[in-house]
């Protein structure tokens, strides 16, 4: 626990609130916790609908951005020789995007001053005189209906992600059962994209597929890179729009946390990188094939024994090729080319100061896939171990100096993602261990064969004496700790204007008041200031 | 909630208490408490091995029963004439067991008495002074380390099964495997034993195995009984002594309750059930046939629309021969049979004026066979529906009598049977889609086959549904109504008397005194009297 308090400890996110004609989402937390945790009970932030105050935020923004942009190209244009057409409406347009933009604002401030004017969502960020109050509230049912009263941990308030509180509890549920099924189609999706590109490494299929390129491939040169390179650059090009939307998916699933996003994003990422990168190129077939297999249980070992070696040098050119895509982690070359465009088309030009925050649920499958590929090849084809090395090396330098020196995290992890990768790892272990099985057995050694048998038992076993023992850690602090810590702060003078910020702490910052003065010259003021806490 | 507060309801039992060398646990139990619930906390029971204690009651139990039968036969051989040797021999031999009873009950006084003779166990009855206080207790885990001071819901006082505490984390773990494979074995022995049973039902093949039968055999009432009636007796019959076995491996898995014990032994019933009666009987083959439907998930629909139909006539022999099963229920017959048994060996007479306990763990998966039978058939072999109707209302009243009239609950269930009744009958209805799936898939009818695919999704959405809304229920009361009642209590004067059993509630009943007066007449004075709370 970090010794500084932060509010997300002190504060419980609470959904369902059941709320009767005629009283106040507020009133009713007010009376529930007032009643119920008479004691510790300190504050609560009910969350209301602002989806028509963030459009018109938006719309504030854009204008602001435009009026930016056309200042500065007009005071770059004042220094160059006047143009036909510059003569006269550059200045009215410059005019008219300023008095939409005071419009806007003055809409801003009406909505914002004007509370009945917003919708009271039945959710709430109640917050608690003490960590162990918190707790109590979060890990004890509050009401005799399940359904009602749930509570939660509140995340970082600046990792709120308020657009997807207006989500009632039966449209996250639409909206997961949505998401699933586009998940799987976009898995499909990829799956004939895939069979394309695993089609590039034999020569003889490119000919037939496109008969004019004949002449070309059989110059030695050509051949090589289309039947060695050709398709990892392809599947490295592809995959990289994949996060994002795996990202949007997740924020359609209503997650009230950026940092929940991300861990949804990242499972989804690391389930999407198995199948489309190494089962489907393992496997190699339709995905009527695919699935064939997964159903004969009893042939999975003597079959991944067969193809996984076959795709041994497929495999090790990916993972060469994933040295380029790892340096230009480095030279953060997507990040330049989209600043260069941004400054040739100057109409789009942005404040760019704000550093980026790492990209978790992009980077953490990628390098989980490097570890299967070097587990499952580790017997087969122990060939792919050294080129797995440099990559973790390189990866471990690149990574230590971004995390440094050039990403800013957005939001404490918590050290929530390391569950991912130990289940990944185990995954791969237990891969490992029925391919070894089935080399055996395609061996004619049923006795290693059968020998081998406890091993994945005994994974799983150590699997799950890890979830008993190192789990509950990830998911909650001790009432050891709590109170510990309780009674370190009880004392400091500190805490009382911890407290007192703690109250407005959860404020949709939506409704925060603007404090850009719009005349101002001054490009890099933030449309929102963030108020410290 | 009942009105009445009862001991379980303040009481947190805690495993896994770390001690250091020197530090006793009841300090450490005490230390810990004292210092993380203050305000709650109320007393502790630390747990002893009594194994040898037990052991010396047992014995004094056994030489009590053997003089009081000495005694009523001495007594009854008085008016009868004397035979040759009862002139002598017959009061020394009383004498004897007198002198020996005395000397075991002076080792019990003497091993009750010497505390520093018990080895303490790092487990205690934790008791709080509010429902709200043990709630924490139980819910926020205690230690930073996840497997230290483990706490879970106390049973009732009369519920503890108290000879297992001894064992530690690890044994307990190895006898959960060591169950699991047993249960398994337990099953793959009847499955061979019901597949002779099955055999009988083809009378050529029972002539084929017992050539000699084949004249008696052709009388018709005799191949009538042979197929149609003897082999769902010799069903019944075996599986009458499955129960015991259950619950013996559900004792040996170290749960810390009686309750526990027979919700485990229920659950390995149902499985044990469902797999040896209907499932063997259905897929009919060796055990590897049958794995190997199961391995080919695809035709699981089509395989068992075949296969379930043709046992249907088996099947509605089993229900109408549970009418006598369940009628026997009625008459107890078989503790009838042991009553009288008991009376002709007039060596083992045992006072049996204590009412039986429901036998929940053999009732419940019995009853829902029937539901899943019912269920199964209620598509292809409609005829079994007016036999299963009979048996559930014959089942009904005849229950509904037993439980008024003649079982004396031992524990209060908390309804905790009923998720496994309802889990069942989720199961039941998933496998009424399959077969229909197939059914519609054998006649030919593909749309109807896949119109019909989202059943079972749909029945699993609503077995998610009801998870979410009612396990919780069955889990925890809420902070509602734990603080209600809390105030509701407060003020009331019982409360202090009931504090002050709370305190002596949770001691190990083979350490309070022995009451019995050992030369005293009174046949029906208890040997552990079970103190009043």
């Amino acid at each position: 626990m970090t010794s500084k308090p932060l509010p997300q400890h002190f504060t419980v996110l609470v959904r369902a609130i059941p709320v009767s004609d005629g009283v106040a989402v507020s009133d009713a937390v007010d009376k529930f916790f007032r009643e119920y945790h008479s004691s510790t009970y300190l504050s609560h932030t009910v969350v209301h609908q602002t989806g028509k105050l963030r459009r018109l935020l938006n719309d504030a923004e854009n204008i602001c951005t435009k009026l930016t942009n056309l200042k500065y190209v007009h005071r770059s244009s004042q220094d160059a020789p006047r143009k036909f057409l510059g003569l006269f409406g550059r200045n009215d347009v410059l005019g008219k995007y300023q008095k939409r933009l005071e419009d806007v604002e003055e809409n801003v401030r009406l909505e914002q001053s004007d509370a009945t004017r917003r919708q009271e969502i039945p959710a709430a960020f109640v917050s608690f005189r003490s960590r162990y109050g918190a707790a109590n509230a979060i890990y004890i049912r509050q009401s005799d209906n399940p359904t009602e009263w749930q509570t939660e941990h509140a995340p970082d308030p600046h990792d709120v992600y308020w657009p997807f509180f207006s989500t009632s509890f039966m449209e996250r549920w639409i909206a997961k059962f949505v998401v699933f099924v586009a998940s799987v189609l976009l898995i499909l999706v990829f799956l004939l994209v895939v069979a394309f590109v695993q089609g590039l490494t034999y020569l003889e299929q490119v000919e037939k597929w496109l008969p004019f390129l004949r002449k070309i491939l059989e110059i030695a040169v050509v051949s090589q890179l289309v039947t060695g390179y050709l398709p990892s650059v392809i599947l490295h090009v592809l995959s990289s729009y994949v996060p994002s939307i795996m990202k949007l998916f997740s924020t359609m699933q209503g997650f009230i946390s950026v940092s929940g996003i991300e861990r949804s994003a990242c499972n989804k990422m690391l389930r999407f990188t198995i199948w489309t990168v190494f089962f489907a190129n393992v496997l190699t077939g339709s995905v009527l094939v695919q699935v064939e297999i997964f159903l004969n249980p009893k042939e999975i070992p003597s079959k991944l024994a067969v193809l996984v070696p076959a795709q041994a040098s497929f495999f090790i050119a990916y993972v060469v090729t994933s040295w380029t895509s790892i340096t230009s982690e480095l030279t953060q070359t997507a990040a330049l080319f989209c600043h260069l465009w941004g400054k040739c088309a100057k109409c789009c030009r942005r404040d760019t100061s704000e550093a980026p925050s790492m990209p978790y649920h992009s980077e953490i499958p990628r390098i989980l896939l490097f570890g299967l590929l070097g587990f499952t090849y580790f017997i087969v084809a122990p060939l792919i171990l050294p080129f797995v090395l440099v990559y973790f090396c390189l990866g471990y330098f690149i990574f230590r100096n971004q995390l440094f020196n050039v990403y800013a995290p957005k939001y404490d992890t918590g050290g929530k993602f390391w569950p991912i990768v130990h289940n990944t790892t185990i995954f791969s272990l237990v891969v490992l261990h029925i391919i070894a099985i089935g080399v055996f057995g395609l061996k004619k050694l049923p006795l290693a064969s059968s020998l081998l048998l406890p091993l994945p038992v005994l994974t799983l076993l150590f699997n799950e004496f890890c979830r008993n023992r190192f789990v509950p850690i990830f998911e909650a602090y001790s009432t050891e700790s709590l109170i510990k810590k309780d009674r370190e702060e009880q004392s400091k003078p500190e805490m009382l204007e911890f407290f007192s910020n703690l109250v407005t702490a959860y404020r949709d910052p939506a409704l925060k008041p603007i404090r850009r003065a719009s005349n101002s010259d001054e490009r890099t003021a933030p449309l929102l200031a963030s108020s410290p806490i």
